[in-house]
């Protein structure tokens, strides 16, 4: 069982120059290579105690450091927007890009050590609290962020002893904050909570290092010493997926939908449309859908028609309420991030509605297809993209995410029509032309995407789309349906 | 006086079908283009009646151009974050870069429209809010963010059979809103208030456009003219300043300083910093300071020992309130927004300090001096960066402003002296020499920059700094003496 040595080791003035002069200059030596090379962002993630002396440590860290390019990343109580958004949303929008260090405090960790310190914790609860975060903290190594925790600890002897030291000079007793007294009450309390948490998420990719607290140079310089050996290890921590070698074909979706589906010729087009546009306008203007964060995934080849789809959608909707995100290529900045990061900067929060024209799917869509990721990245995107899913909807969202699917000689001709419309050739380019050589590559992606993300809980809606009349209308009638089975409302048609 | 014509004109589908097919084309050819040459960014003000079509009107806006590079910015109600920040704080952050367009729904005209409306508006508040607008957009429009406002109009008959006409259809009653209709009640005085407001902040360089809304396809076509018309004005409106030609010189504050002054022998350094360090943690750790942003400026020449200075305040205080800033050129990104930008994005909350190691004041020394504004643009940034202090003062900030000033033989000194230091040598580099070059040009804008911006309420401590231990003094006193009159708090020596 994992237990924290009890031992307050300490060092001399004259021990700790030299230690603290060579480490000052090895950090910056690191801090700058990694920053020269752009390598992976680092988290350092501080916790332990209180009143070991975190504050002090990392202050000193700070000036040994170029702090240029460190951020001091302190969550305290959240925010009603952070309340609102999935738990994960606040560290997400914080990360530092690549080649920078942000050094965490109230980190995720939080409300797994709150419940280990209850009274009696909920052992079942504290698992899955520990299972999410892990997660987390994977996903986030495996896309060039890296992650070093620090447990500052010391004995309740060696607490008590240096509080009592720092209140007996007025010079030094700002140092000592309520918390550091009220600690030593439940000192054994918490020290128990905190082997619990640590055992819980313990992670042999990711362990926690104990730094000993109770001397200032000790803390300082063991403080200093793990970040140096974090810059230095430039290798990605998580061993690399071995490719899936018994990988079975997936079923051919797309080769056998049929492509004639089309409205019937009975159906008034424009009277039918209204009457789903009337429904959605209606949904989200709804009091109960002001608690609802509603999210719509729009994928499918080039000229599916996915801009004319989203336009019947917007069309319905109040231009407050809505965000329509056409997704391409990362720029500069959103490459020095995890491929999820510019989704999760773009949440609607409750009663608003984000519309992505292309979306995270483009990991194992275009990045696949065009090798802009290797084959263990995007294989373990599968599974990344459905827990951050899952994240949202444990949040209360409602996820829909759709693939038009066209056929080939459909798309070749609405190619030639876009060229010929003044205000639509500029949607054609000879990036078009080339996905377009590469057609079988796509649809042995999005067969075998559909295969690992439709869960139950979030299915993809695949739509013939040669008749675009007929795709908007499955479109605008799977999100009322929806919409009125996650409200619980309906409205006559 | 200003007012609104009563005339609804309509358009019939036939008339419109031939200008909306021109308009579509010019908008998108016009946006590229402004995409391309990396041109002014656009904020588009959306204003007017309830119950006047504007949300369906911007809809038909992103429909018709690109709306990748589009984006609507609704301000609903204040969020806790912007409820304690200046009131122009998130209107600043959201801004669009250089060559995109953003349209604002609930933009900074909302209080004074609320002002206006009411049954007697003070003329007074009303004035100086209009005033304060007009500041806030004569700099953004100085600074490549270009602004156009619609008011969206129509009589009241024109709304009341709108808005029936719609009710009537099932399939339609749904864009009618609960405003649409209260607003008929208050109509006059409602149409007598955007009237006032509208007159009150009228600034000829950017005059309000009158949308004409009661007819939809009118509305679409107005709006679609007004975006293509500002689209298509590429060059700054307001005039260039004439720079000034009877510029007396300024006081030669730098050349007169005494940099003797030093520490006096009898004085105990390490005594007297931490009793100064204890004062400032004892003050930012009591329960008034949780309501104060404090906001620390370090300027100066290089090796002056701004970083050594900044060192001694942040050791005094938590990890987790402040924030050090060291500011150098701008990236890529940051390029394609006003240089006041970035730091309305990194504001402290109450409770916590932001700490710039060169700030904004870069815009009137390295800027100037390296000639990479016009003499025109850092004229206007001495006003420009008077109203940014004042606005965070009038949000209950504590701002203070540091020039440690060294001799030019003392800087030659610790230049050696970096370059011979393992841990400092990442300081010096080739820019510094060069800088050392231009000693003189950067005396006098420091000079120029003292009389110009040193305000009554927001005054420059300059401060010798041939003695680091004497300026470090000085800084830390001064922010002490200063926080205590700021929160009315004594501490005991």
């Amino acid at each position: 069982m994992f237990t924290i040595a009890e031992a307050d080791p300490a060092l001399t003035k004259e021990q700790a120059k030299p230690i603290e002069a060579r480490l000052r200059t090895a950090l910056l030596k690191a801090q700058y290579k990694r920053l020269q090379k752009n390598g992976r962002a680092l988290l350092v993630v501080i916790a332990g105690i209180d009143g070991a002396g975190k504050g002090v440590a990392v202050t000193l860290l700070n000036e040994w450091m170029d702090a240029r390019h460190i951020r001091t990343l302190a969550f305290g109580e959240p925010s009603t927007e952070e309340q609102v958004q999935p738990f994960f949303w606040r560290y997400w929008r914080r990360l530092p890009p690549r080649g920078r260090t942000g050094i965490v405090f109230g980190s995720w960790y939080k409300p797994l050590l709150a419940e280990a310190a209850r009274k009696s914790p909920d052992l079942q609860k504290l698992s899955a609290m520990a299972q999410e975060v892990r997660r987390f903290e994977e996903t986030l190594d495996n896309n060039g962020v890296q992650i070093v925790k620090l447990w500052f600890h010391l004995s309740r002897d060696a607490q008590v002893r240096r509080t009592d030291q720092l209140l007996a000079d007025p010079d030094t007793a700002w140092q000592v904050m309520p918390e550091d007294i009220k600690v030593r009450k439940k000192f054994d309390r918490l020290r128990k909570a905190g082997e619990l948490a640590i055992r819980l998420s313990n992670d042999p990719s990711r362990p926690w290092q104990i730094i000993p607290a109770a001397d200032p140079l000790m803390r300082a310089t063991c403080t200093g010493k793990a970040v140096l050996a974090a810059l230095r290890d430039t290798a990605a921590k998580s061993p690399a997926q071995p490719a899936a070698t018994d990988q079975a074909a997936s079923p051919e979706v797309l080769q056998e939908l049929d492509y004639s589906l089309s409205l019937p010729k009975s159906v008034d087009y424009d009277r039918e449309l209204a009457r789903w546009q009337a429904g959605l306008a209606k949904l989200t203007r709804h009091e109960k859908f002001r608690k609802l964060p509603l999210v719509l995934v729009f994928e499918g080849q080039d000229a599916a028609g996915k801009g004319g789809a989203i336009r019947r959608i917007t069309h319905a909707l109040d231009a407050r309420q809505f965000h329509a995100l056409p997704i391409s290529a990362p720029n500069q900045y959103e490459l020095a991030f995890p491929y999820l990061w510019r989704f999760w900067q773009n949440l609607p929060l409750p009663g608003a509605i984000a519309i992505f024209d292309r979306s995270w799917y483009g990991r194992v869509l275009v990045e696949r297809v065009e090798k802009l990721c290797s084959p263990a990245e995007w294989q373990r995107a599968y599974g990344e993209i459905n827990e951050f899913e899952s994240l949202l909807q444990d949040n209360g969202a409602l996820v829909l995410k759709f693939w038009l699917a066209v056929s080939k000689e459909k798309q070749l001709e609405r190619f030639h029509d876009r060229e010929q419309s003044p205000f639509k050739s500029f949607k054609i380019t000879p990036d078009d032309w080339r996905n377009r050589e590469k057609w079988d590559d796509y649809l042995e992606a999005a067969n075998e995407m559909f295969e690992r993300t439709s869960t139950g809980r979030c299915p993809w809606h695949i739509f013939p789309a040669d008749d675009k009349r007929y795709a908007r209308i499955k479109v605008l009638e799977t999100i009322v349906e929806s919409l009125e089975n996650a409200l619980d409302v309906r409205t006559a048609p």
